[in-house]
């Protein structure tokens, strides 16, 4: 099978990622997957919610949001319709959850740092897109933190990217663009870390259910595509991510 | 290790399906998952939304509440706070694509089948037990319907059921109630159906990223949980679920 | 006259309170008033409204629900409506300050008593079986606060129970079931104490007026009625009723 | 005792009800019992509501509001709080319920009659002065479609006035100021028809309940006060008030 | 070209304002503009907003409402809807700015005043009319304060008063009633201070955009009009307003 | 004086308008004022509002949002809230008259443009940058639907445009930063078209009223900035805008 625009079965798309990409936020980013782009913005704020006063530690929080006319037919904001929707609830929590998993939150402080991932051109993953670049967001503000007030224990214990995987036409195919994603038998993301550990897995066969076989071959496929997306990751940061899994006792350096 | 309740990690709580639970709804179960316990109920409605009017289809849609002292704590009612969060959005979703997996909508007609769960004891697992209290729910309405309209091809294509498996103290159990369910590393759901296919498989490592034996072990638990699940469900339909997956013709009989 | 279901026009319907329907809440019981059947629950919590912060005082409050499919035609929830409807917010406003009338509130303590009425089937007279199951709740609940901190003072003065009366076919009936209730002239909740005064009495002639004649009929039915769902209590309560209405100074004994 | 203002326990307030106080609606007046003043319109809009369409029949409804300096402290606008109270929302209800049931609705033709009550200064009463100066305006209104269309019927059966009745100091009082009100062991709103029935009772006694032989004096009072406040109606109306409740077939005049 | 009802083009309709409107606000006035009719109340809250909270300031603000039956079509609550509409809120945060322009509001306390403007009659013009009639409102209320309290500065610096001005077929005209307003090429609100300077300039020309010399020309009879409109307010308010802009230390006297 | 960025009184920002900018709406662009930065795309929707249905003519409606990190300090999304605030709902009712005032809705057939501005990096200004930019876009949207279907009349009749002014420190200057415009003692936007008139004039001097003098130079730097925007409109669209203001009857050609 080829696929609609021309990949392997086991080949993203083209990946970008532009650090810096807009100048108030402590940490900003453009993620591409090819057609898609989302702008991640990671910004502290010097409190955390309620059920974490006074406990010393930090929260992580995201919030998602597409322009209207990044998807084909314009979608109507939220804002207008009074709610946030159901779709967009799944997807804040789930990279909220991404993020947390990696950074050890009692290093952080009494602080909140906002995850803002705001699609502007939607063309399938982009809640995959959004974890992958919102990390490279989220490293830029804990690093200009570091900077500040020097942590005694760097936070940022893991690398996180996340991919989609799918099932087309009976072919386990992986970065499915909107075209393939809304044809798909079945639709996977996952979450990995650098270590190649799980740190969530969604997947759904509403149209069709799939076995045991398909799913290992899903999974092979995307451990392969997030080793790549770290890859990114690792070279867009450069020296900025030196410090990452490394528990490094700042004090003593 | 033992488990809090004595349970061994292969073991599911005592599970009880009630039909015929409450007199007005087409459908309706009170399925208890040890102390959880929902009302699930199946209701026809001679409409479809609007996305699907005029195909000749049919819809299921789930809504799932918890009465506020359902919880250890009590929960504010939704109403109250004028909207749905994002953890019922969530689950309601999971519930709704979990039965239409199951069912034929084009034989349907143009009907929606509403499924509502309301939980009114919560002990970890709500999700889980909803939808297999929901899917019996849903077989009673199907043929309530069936009675009076004969459909040509009988619509339930198959059996569902769900259970929650997770890791514990570096243990893999299943069917997790909520003191194990609150200190969990890892927490996943999985829906199956009768022909051992996933419809659904949704892992959360927050605490902790999972490995892939892990992962595995997990699934191995899933599926002899559900296959017991499925066994009651057979047994509490009796009669009644004698049509399922034969796609039988019942114009001929 | 006959009425539908074979009572006498002054005849309750099958009454029963089963007390500590679920675990988690201080209080709870399901009421059945024939096929009416909710679940009310009273639940403690440490703090008050704004408005007696700092007095010293205590607060009792209610909300009610169905679940949706508790009514004959399935019934939006207000949560996906995302708001309450005047109908729901009248009855919880009227089981709240029926509730408070026999409670001396400046002896619990600065705590809110929350009272949740669920209907989880519906068949008319859902507001009065609230009241007269939400009173065997909160006396429970009460006693728990009791077994922990010894009121000087027990603060339940008097027993309160709730029956509707109505005009059918000219005639006066008690406890309407929804057959009757949507067909009657003339539709009354009274809410009255063991010591037989009123605390609240409401009644409307929407399609028909009525006399003064007729007024003192229903309240004589309403009467005889409330003194047998209050011995209902007696009995279910055993000795846990044994303070009401004592004052009883609790450190003496 | 004597009343804070001076009146006899069974005196009203200055009544006064001025007609076509605004422009723009088919009736309007501007109803005072003594302070408390409230502009009561009726306007009539050409369809009715989803469960009527279709069957020929009209509606009323009315929608009461305070302006937010007619109370004492400041009351904040519903509308800045996204939602209706549920006092404002009991009140517009039974404002509805009260004209509803002395027209007669099939008569009206497929119309919706909006009633609405906005209350300008607030003390004490605004409810019952609602009701009987929106029955005024309600006349102006169907008299206006009458000179357009001469109903074969005239819809008005009867005349509808309301008071307050309640106990201060037990003593049994009529028309309550907010002074009174708020100090009051009983409060009890009485609707009353021409005839002398009843179309709504609603006494509560939250601070103290009542005994039978203190209703049997409120209900005295009551019916004393709505026949002055209907000699008032009439007085007012002129002889445009000679068709309520004739019957009166117009097309043979 | 003679105006709709005969005036000039450079001549205000008739206006009046009537002081002591209700009773419990600080200030409160009626403020007519011919048919135009707005309840104008200014009553004192003794906190502010969160972000003047400690900084020894006052805050001035402003709501604004119809009541439904105001306009020529009824217009459906903003409660009802749940929510404010933009033209709402454009209005009353004009209103807001141009009382604050005229106001020292480091004089006043850590005080809000809030400005309600509530239109009962509608026909054009209710925004300038609230503009003008608010003014005096809050003088009262500033009085009432001044005389608890003997301000060291007193807080009002200059009057205020508002007018619209459009242009309706070529010609350049004032004070436009609904009639001329709704068929209005240009229609322009200005705001003026008695030292003839411009607190708030809005003109739209959607229908048709306007010259320069139009411009000028709509300035200069604003002006005129703004002159007239604060002469009525001096007149009004009579030796209460001898302490405007003169800045008076009050404790000296 | 020298500003704050070294520009001159009457000196524009860097102005920058990109194109095609995301791929699903019929026109997008990029606008950029220094360091403000919008997305302003026009999309076509074949409906029209409920009030234009069946007239056969258009309508052009906007919506503003600002991603939450486009500001200094993250501004909570509207979505989170439950509602639109009045300052968006302000620009975005003035971006729409705006490009309605300059398009014959009459031409474009029963269609609705939406006219999406969504602000990614705030520095002052968006408010102009929008209308700008989305006379671009819309210009772009217009061509397409010319391209299938030729209008008879190309409904676009003129070039439109929009800059701030503003007094700072007693001088008069255009198009201010953030900085400038949150010290300025008056803010004025202005509208106008190639034609050199004026479509909408809104100035505040809340802090300080200004005089007839300071009007005068205001308007005429505005005029002077907004032909520059132009000039540059015209030159980004090249021979896209050969139409616009022709009235060219295009089936002739």
């Amino acid at each position: 099978m080829t696929r609609i625009d021309g990949r392997e079965n086991g080949e993203l798309r083209n990946i970008k990622i532009t650090r810096n990409y807009i100048k108030h936020p402590e940490g900003s980013v453009l993620v591409e997957f090819g057609d898609t782009k989302v702008i991640c913005t990671a910004s502290i704020e010097d409190k955390v919610p309620p059920f974490l006063k006074g406990l010393g530690e930090g929260w992580i929080t995201c919030e998602y949001g597409m322009i209207p006319c990044s998807t084909i037919t314009r979608k109507p904001r939220d804002a207008s319709k009074g709610k946030v929707d159901g779709r967009t609830m799944e997807i804040q929590r789930l990279i909220g959850r991404a993020l947390r998993s990696v950074v050890d939150l009692t290093k952080i402080g009494e602080r909140t740092i906002w995850i803002d991932c705001d699609v502007i051109q939607a063309d399938g993953g982009t809640r995959t897109a959004s974890i992958t670049g919102a990390f490279v967001a989220l490293v830029d503000a804990i690093n200009k933190l570091n900077e500040q007030e020097k942590f005694q224990i760097y936070p940022i214990k893991n690398y996180i990217a996340a991919i989609s995987v799918g099932i087309l036409n009976e072919e386990v195919i992986i970065d499915l663009c909107y075209e393939e994603d809304s044809n798909a038998q079945v639709d996977m993301n996952v979450v990995m870390t650098d270590a190649g550990e799980f740190v969530e897995i969604q997947g759904t066969g509403e149209e069709n259910p799939f076995t045991k076989t398909q799913m290992a071959k899903m999974m092979e496929l995307a451990e392969e595509g997030i080793n790549k997306l770290i890859s990114i990751q690792k070279e867009v940061l450069g020296d900025d991510c030196l410090l990452i899994g490394t528990g490094g006792n700042l004090t003593n350096e």
